[in-house]
């Protein structure tokens, strides 16, 4: 038997909407029990029980699992797994996604954090692993592992994104993927490790020194310029991730953080530092992860990762199974630039908005998960979420964006990600129809060298 | 060549001392470059290079590894891991620590999280496993997982410690074993659920109701009792640790979180809850998880987990090698009361302290990360961290503790922990003389089962 009630008896009239379509008050289920109550079984299914004990499992019968010195986690979520997109033309380089439409909170776990390489994960022992540090400095020096652990460490929760991410927003026709596998180069953790300009003070850097070219002990031997003034905000030497040293692939044992900065700068497996006066001009500045301009010109040297947010649930592939009622809208956003101050949301494809509650604390260049309550009457509609950070930057439509920077920059996706939610409840990605014109956008494995 | 410099040089007179024995200003490296440059070489043993370049590593001459769907750590960590102590009386029951002393931060990973179980960890199906509430509700019912998770979640960084953590610290010798294998039945993650007050509302909790009768699914068939009054303030049916679904160890696919509760109270592999008038008066609430008073009678209902702190580095077990100079000392700090307020160490045996930084944010029933520097002399020394948390606690020495405790509650052990350093760097832990008397205190076993 179940429980199931009528949308009049989950949802009596004295329940405030705060925008149409059936967005509900954000501070609903954080408000008083009366509230809590008016709601009941909205978990339809939830069924009714006598005074009876439960049937007891047959996992009560027999003696658990003994215990593991590293755990895992349970086989039944073997399909909660980084998607990997390997470049086509070239091997051992692509990227692995998040799959953050599987994950809540704002922490992403060590295991399921994105992955970039350019030729594979190296296996870096780490008492042969040292970074030096030359060029315009005073003291050129070599730094161990293990020299590098003696100096005062500080920790900072933050993400990275890798400056690809979403990418499949370019495409003439809207991704299929689910939300972590279109938009989830992008993971947030614990970075604890060396703040870099106490290893500039310690090695004595020269005035004249504006950029340092960060190497990587990979076989791709990655390189690339890095300004001097991010070195001295708040770069750091990150030794651990979420606690624990370093995942192999995010560059045990050592790698370069530059919080709110594109994936490709915060460079894995890092083993020099030299300071110099001009950039280098690497590959990866230049040819790639730049942006082509409609005028014919190309941005370079695009730090800064511009706020973004995304409904992760309901989301692409989902379905609203249990048909009209409550559900939950949960999402994140992050911004480059500090702190997010405000994540709007619409189910009304944009016609009118209402703010989310965002999870506390709000940490600076971290994510920010946002939720809202939306009463959903079983009619086709349209989510959208828009991010607003901290110095007033509002997330941009896909149509704005494009007038702007044209179809082929390739890097910096930052729409506002659209979901339809059909009357069957399957939810799909949608472009809002004007911008959902053919073009001649190339294939997303162009950038991925 | 080396650049070891004498201690003069690495100090100069205006460093400032803030307490007895080398103890520095907690903001020494966040200050100016200026104080840093006078720090040059802390790390002894970093070496003087040329312009030349790094000698190319044999990692760097092979494509790496492939991507992998879900990350392991690599395989220099391996030592990082739990230490399992079962029990010696009774098969599947035991307790694994976590290397609180291998860890930085805040965040423990899913992973090392410590595990505590009366008899092996369940395999549970999460499509077979249901949530009975039942007892004084007027609507008995059962939840499946998939009802849960279309509830509103929230999310909380807090940390869950065993009621019989740190029990070594009552015999009558000090443990030789590590911080992290003495103190490590703690541990600090992102939850992630629904509030246990929104269920409560969803079944129509009686007035009657000053009980929630909690059962696990594990085949010791775990069951307690938790005041209502903790279940409507901020309890939660927690379905996500570290974003990702809990870990079999931490009650996959449910577990109940009361922040701040000693640990036993969290039930893992959540079946039932059952309102009721009175409290079960079950084993663990009863013959165990209570402490024996010198008075003969017992402390019982013990809920909340005093404010806690431990010097993780250094710690038993380490050796300062490479001589006089500048060290960091870093810890963690808890309370189940609330914020860490502040945290004092000591390096002088408790005669002078100062107040160690504290990692922002700093989270009410969370981890708190403290580091100070600290120049070490080359004499022997005694270490110590006193926590003081936003209601006023103190952390107590260990002869106050047991001077009000006791010497044979097993439970509830929260005093200073103090390490020696010896001339040759060693450290070792350590009580202070006068309350190192023989006694006739039990072996560590007697409380587990």
């Amino acid at each position: 038997m179940t429980n199931k009630k009528t949308l009049a008896q989950i949802f009596p009239d004295d329940i405030r909407h705060v925008a149409g379509n059936g967005l509900l008050d954000r501070r609903l289920f954080l408000k008083s029990s009366l509230a809590l109550s008016s709601a009941s079984f909205i978990a339809d299914g939830a069924h009714a029980a006598g005074t009876e004990q439960p049937a007891r499992p047959a996992w009560m019968n027999v003696p658990g699992e003994p215990f593991t010195p590293y755990g895992r986690p349970s086989g039944f979520e073997d399909e909660v797994a980084r998607f990997p997109s390997p470049n086509r033309q070239l091997r051992n380089n692509g990227a692995s996604w998040t799959p953050l439409h599987k994950l809540e909170g704002m922490i992403t776990p060590n295991g399921l954090h994105y992955e970039r390489h350019h030729n594979g994960v190296p296996r870096i022992n780490p008492d042969e692993h040292e970074l030096l540090v030359h060029g315009l400095v005073e003291r050129p020096s070599f730094f161990s592992i293990e020299n590098l652990l003696r100096y005062p460490l500080r920790s900072q929760i933050c993400f990275v994104e890798c400056g690809g991410n979403s990418n499949p927003g370019w495409n003439k026709s809207p991704s299929r993927a689910e939300a972590g596998y279109f938009h989830g180069l992008v993971s947030c953790s614990e970075w604890t490790g060396v703040p870099l300009s106490t290893v500039l003070a310690e090695t004595g850097l020269d005035k004249k020194a504006k950029w340092l070219i960060a190497d990587g002990a990979d076989a791709f031997a990655m390189n690339i310029s890095i300004p001097v003034e991010k070195a001295m905000e708040d770069a750091m030497l990150a030794l651990y991730q979420n606690g624990e040293r370093l995942r192999p692939e995010n560059g045990y044992p050592l790698r370069l953080l530059l919080p709110g900065w594109e994936g490709v700068l915060n460079v894995k497996w890092l083993r020099a530092l030299k300071a110099v006066e001009k950039p280098i001009m690497a590959r990866n500045e230049t040819a790639r992860y730049t942006e082509l301009l409609p005028s014919g010109k190309a941005r370079m040297f695009t730090f800064t990762m511009e706020a973004k947010s995304l409904i992760t649930s309901p989301s692409a592939g989902m379905v609203l199974n249990q048909g009209p009622g409550l559900y939950q809208v949960s999402g994140l956003a992050w911004s480059g630039r500090g702190r997010v101050k405000q994540v709007d949301v619409s189910v009304d494809g944009g016609k009118s908005w209402a703010p989310a509650e965002l999870q506390t604390p709000v940490l600076e260049k971290a994510f920010t998960r946002f939720r809202i309550p939306w009463q959903w009457n079983g009619a086709p509609s349209m989510l959208k979420s828009r991010a607003i950070d901290e110095t007033g930057y509002v997330q941009p439509e896909r149509q704005q964006l494009i007038n702007e920077r044209g179809r082929h920059g390739f890097f910096h996706y930052n729409a506002i990600v659209t979901w339809h939610v059909d009357e069957d409840g399957s939810v799909t990605h949608t472009y809002d129809t004007d911008t959902a014109q053919p073009d001649n956008n190339g294939s997303i494995d162009t950038g991925w060298d």
